[in-house]
């Protein structure tokens, strides 16, 4: 199928992909004057004595802002905020899809960071929870920092977390199958940007102390170069050997190859340069970094991409409506990292041990049971690590 | 009924009354290509190339935010952006349900202008117009003329030109009933908030030339007083006689009352003290400047309020989502006077002459001709007056 012809047909046809609609009848006088005045004026005076009915009373604690400025939109780079919006609506609609959250694209008419984070603290009272979506990065990282630190709702980048998440859940199931230990691997991150900063961060929550991350210009290692600020900070979280070198150099005897940056960067002789049992998940878009079907001629056991018609595709739908689901039903203050590595855990488990395969080791993105499920692990963590108070 | 109890236990049981709700099939693999990656690249590059694309291929141009700050919401006042909420939603599900738009309520967290202004702005790009609502007077006035200046899709505070335009239709019709001329009646204007202005600005713009504003401390008068900036404009506007006194001296003679102030300010005397024919819109809710009852045995001769259990209700919901579905659809760059002018008369002609009675000269509030009528009413004025530019 030629998917941009017949997406820009669908686009156009429905004109856009959502609509707003009453949970409750409008038909009569009587429909009016409770959904409306005088009756609607009930709810206002329970919410203006204690702020928490608005909970109770309002559309509030299901409703999450998908907020970007237009930036990093997909491999498009910075479209702005009205060509963002196609996507944003796509994400809203896989929200409500895969968990019932009604999400609302947000597209911003600033790249500025202030500007950005007072326009989000502003809209926040419409809203349970805000998704940072397709923002370039580092402003990413700050803005997303900032408004955890200035909100009381959860704040979730996906592009960063969301990625991370399943790839961390895609190297669970993949180091079964290679028969290996999340502590005794060595893991190649390559693209340093909001994608490779979130993986590298989780995956030190997982447990795997050996990354090499590299970006253009080879292997970060702290002060060996003139890194910015948030290069310098992941070369101080991996690299405790101080290597240096180029991606080639770096893939030399790693078990564990992460691709989050450009086409064909990666090759075979790379992959066959790795440890016996390599994994390699390779999620450049549209473009891998090696296609699959290189990596496993190449001698990599276990290979994963971002694309749809190659197995173990990596899709960040796997987690961002679950997450939202459970910190909503939970109505967490934030996302933390135990409730990030809950969704790991919770999406991986999906896959029992005697249905893993090379060609299986993560969910595929229409399972049904993945949000349910990540819903359930994300609630409790949210409750057990007190980003949420369990209510008596 | 005891709507407030009612109101309270459907707003629990339904948790709000928005919802977001995907309009194309999310189901297979295929649906996702398309509504998303990798197939939902196209129309983003397309709005890319050009910008006006977003309103062929997203939701934008059926999207209407319902802004507030909470400072003036029903009667309840300051109540703050929380508590404001399920009235926005009761508004974001009578546009729906009226005139088939999508909007979606946007509570901010400052009562500062300059804040609003932004944030509105900032917002802007994924909406096709602005509705701004329950933000007090005189703040929303300079909100509203801000944003008309600074965006380039229609901005519209209802609670100006909403009432105003329903008043006026109702005006229409009342002096067919009373066999007077716009252009030769006396009328009284009391309130001089956001509804009063407006009112008073659309009556001039409908050829009304006698009009006395009065406020709490009588009638207003150029340079008699000490009043502030709005209200020395309204002053400007009206009472070309320089008259002096209370609102009782004002109405004597007078044969339009038109009250949008508080409850039991005008008494059956007052009333009896107006010309031949008189016409009494007595629009505070829920207790209105006299009760209908007391008006008429005063010998009003057409009395209309703002509740549903009497005759003539002014019910906003005539004009509002019927102004945004033709503003939308001709994607008209601001809401004019020529708009609000159409918009007056269309709901006043929902009622042929000789349906017409003292008793009916406003149609029902769940009148569904009214928002289709309006609506092509606002389209042809938009084209007309150059708000927008008819597609060849």
């Amino acid at each position: 199928m030629d998917y941009n012809a017949a997406s820009l047909a669908l686009h156009e046809k429905s004109v856009g992909k959502i609509e707003v609609v009453s949970k409750v009848a409008v038909e009569n006088r009587d429909d009016l004057s409770l959904a409306y005045t005088p009756g609607v004026a009930q709810p206002c005076r329970e919410i203006s004595g204690e702020r928490d009915e608005v909970y109770r009373y309002t559309a509030k604690g299901n409703l999450v802002a998908v907020v970007t400025d237009g930036t990093a939109v997909l491999g498009l780079g910075d479209i702005g905020p009205e060509a963002a919006m196609p996507v944003m609506e796509g994400k809203a609609i896989l929200f409500k899809e895969f968990a019932d959250v009604d999400a609302f694209p947000i597209c911003l008419a600033s790249t500025d960071v202030e500007d950005i984070v007072q326009s989000v603290k502003m809209i926040a009272p419409t809203f349970g929870g805000i998704n940072l979506e397709d923002i370039s990065a580092p402003r990413c990282m700050e803005i997303e920092e900032r408004l955890k630190a200035e909100l009381d709702i959860p704040v979730f980048h996906d592009d960063q977390h969301g990625t991370a998440i399943v790839v961390a859940a895609a190297l669970i199931n993949a180091l079964k199958v290679v028969k290996k230990n999340l502590s005794e691997i060595r893991v190649v991150v390559n693209g340093a940007g909001a994608a490779g900063g979130a993986i590298i961060k989780l995956l030190l929550d997982l447990g795997v102390s050996d990354i090499l991350a590299c970006d253009k210009s080879g292997i970060l290692c702290k002060g060996c170069g003139d890194n910015p600020a948030h290069l310098e900070a992941l070369a101080c979280l991996t690299n405790q050997g101080k290597c240096t070198g180029d991606l080639a150099d770096a893939m030399v005897g790693a078990d564990v190859f992460i691709g989050v940056s450009a086409g064909n960067v990666v090759s075979k002789e790379m992959v066959a340069s790795m440890n016996k049992g390599a994994v390699v998940f390779a999620m450049a878009n549209p473009t891998p970094e090696i296609m699959p079907d290189d990596a496993r001629a190449a001698g990599a056991a276990v290979v994963g991409s971002g694309r749809s018609d190659f197995p173990n595709q990596v899709n960040n739908v796997l987690a961002f409506p679950g997450i939202f689901r459970g910190a909503l039903d939970a109505r967490a203050r934030e996302i933390n990292s135990a409730m990030t590595l809950a969704t790991a855990y919770a999406i991986a488990g999906i896959i029992e041990d005697d249905e893993l395969t090379a060609e299986y080791v993560i969910p595929d993105a229409l399972d049904r049971r993945v949000g349910k499920k990540v819903a359930e692990a994300v609630k409790q963590a949210a409750f057990e690590s007190g980003a949420a108070t369990q209510k008596s």
